[in-house]
């Protein structure tokens, strides 16, 4: 019998897949799932051992902990009503630790319009598991299976801030704005709500786990393929000088790196001037087509985009 | 500074309570939060470390880690509505465990009327942080805080049976009745919600921390006393037997002991007819008075009932 280690966590969520009896009108599978009445909530595990960067506080691991869940709401369209935060945290940590953890977490559900309805806390490795709740009033939520042909393929904002500080970090590099994005990332709820919200979004993703995977999710899931342009990726701060100090590939740091918080979103084209006018800040990035996934167009040449390696 | 070791769980969480800005018409404190629309939802950790008791299948420990959280809606009177299961496992674990771990979860989640929600997987010594979701519908929610002089004590099953397994293992006795007790707690879900709609329960709680303390906590929420008759509290599986043969005091193990996930709530003495009518099980096992804290009358003699030592 193979052990986890073999499987990984993809495979493993895969096989559960197999024999749980799913609930919700979105069930497990896309960024959060939607239940009776409208309530959407998403789940995270966050551990010190793989979240906490180098040069991260423990106030910033908080608030990086609340904000994938946020996150995961932010992408239907869900506006949060409540965060739960469930601490496993080891008996030698200090106090301060602990609290600064908890006031992370307190930051950045208040900034995102709610606060801390519960929790639990017991002896563990340094694990935080927070639950971001929910409802979508009366908002469709926004699938990861929407996409058509002749949709636009936008994002909520700027790409490659959280790769550039970790290259920056490996090379000894300076990079104050680089690192806020990778240490402090925004989950994007107001910009969620107000495209679930205008009716033109067919389709929606978090770039949690890389650009490259997100784009392969939303193709696979919408059964559609998209040209994406390469000179229209908004670049991060410092996303370019460090790939050009340090020689590390820009366009891996676009496609290839997690621990993005912008949204991915696909909508009618002839509906632009919806959000236009909302004043939702985006940027075009490509096309859906009827291929088969994305693929990227740089300098005229066309190549298949993969998922990420993160 | 002191470090978390020094401070305990309870007051790692009284420390929180001093800087976070809750969220809720019920907030922390309660079995369970009650949010915006009736939404309730709780979170709870259990850990291969702490809550696998000897003997105790994967199956049944992902069963346990369930329950505990469904058992805190019931405590409100909450009709679950979802399930989030956050795993964090060893690398070494053979799949069939992990497996066996996310069908018993299901199989309580169905048992409780509902499903497998979302969730996430990551690396981790043996984790699951499990979250309930459930809705209040047209039910107000029962609070710890409610139980008025006069008001009877009931419980809605046996106790001691977590107990008298725990002893039963420690000492090689065989018990199977109690140890299914122990392994398979019943979260209390239907319960719980007649009692809600009864509009006649003044205060609920579950037993998951002890009698002993569910009844100080009932006491200290509603600032009332209570008067128990030992002879009322409705013995589970063996607990006589066990004590008998073990040695062990029969009030410890009906007091003191947690793993209960029976319910403990206070009723209105004219009101009873509804929940005989209703047909809930439910034994009467004292009385609330304007004292102060719980008090045990065995044989004619009263003694303070302390916090149990779960």
């Amino acid at each position: 019998m193979s052990r986890l280690g073999d499987l990984g966590e993809r495979g493993l969520i895969a096989k559960f897949m197999e024999f749980i009896r799913p609930e919700g009108s979105v069930g497990p599978g896309d960024d959060a799932a939607v239940l009776k009445r409208g309530v959407t909530a998403s789940t995270d595990v966050v551990s010190f051992d793989r979240h906490m960067a180098a040069g991260m506080t423990y106030e910033q691991f908080g608030w990086y902990s609340a904000a994938v869940s946020f996150s995961d709401l932010a992408a239907m369209g869900a506006r949060p009503v409540g965060f739960l935060a469930a601490l496993a945290l080891p008996d030698d940590l200090e106090l301060q630790a602990a609290c600064d953890i908890m006031s992370g977490i307190d930051q950045c559900a208040e900034f995102c319009g709610t606060g801390i309805a519960g929790g639990d806390t017991k002896k563990g490795p340094g694990i935080v598991t927070g639950t971001a709740i929910g409802l979508m009033e009366d908002r469709d939520p926004m699938l990861r299976s929407g996409a058509r042909p002749g949709d636009v393929v936008c994002v909520t904002g700027p790409l490659g801030g959280p790769a550039a500080a970790m290259t920056a970090i490996d090379c000894g590099l300076e990079t104050e704005d680089a690192r806020q994005c990778l240490y402090v990332p925004i989950p994007r709820v107001e910009e969620g709500m107000a495209l679930a919200a205008s009716g033109v979004v067919t389709s929606c993703i978090d770039l949690s786990d890389s650009l490259g995977t997100s784009l392969n999710i939303l193709c696979r899931e919408s059964g559609v393929g998209m040209d994406l342009e390469y000179d229209f990726l908004p670049r991060g701060p410092d996303v370019r000088r460090i790939a050009e100090i340090t020689g590390t590939s820009e366009e891996g740091m676009l496609l290839d790196f997690g621990g993005e918080y912008e949204l991915l979103f696909t909508a009618d084209r002839n509906g632009l001037d919806v959000l236009y006018e909302m004043g939702v800040e985006f940027h075009i990035i490509g096309m859906v087509n009827d291929g088969k996934g994305p693929e990227l167009i740089r300098d005229g040449v066309r190549r298949v985009i993969r998922d990420g390696r993160y």
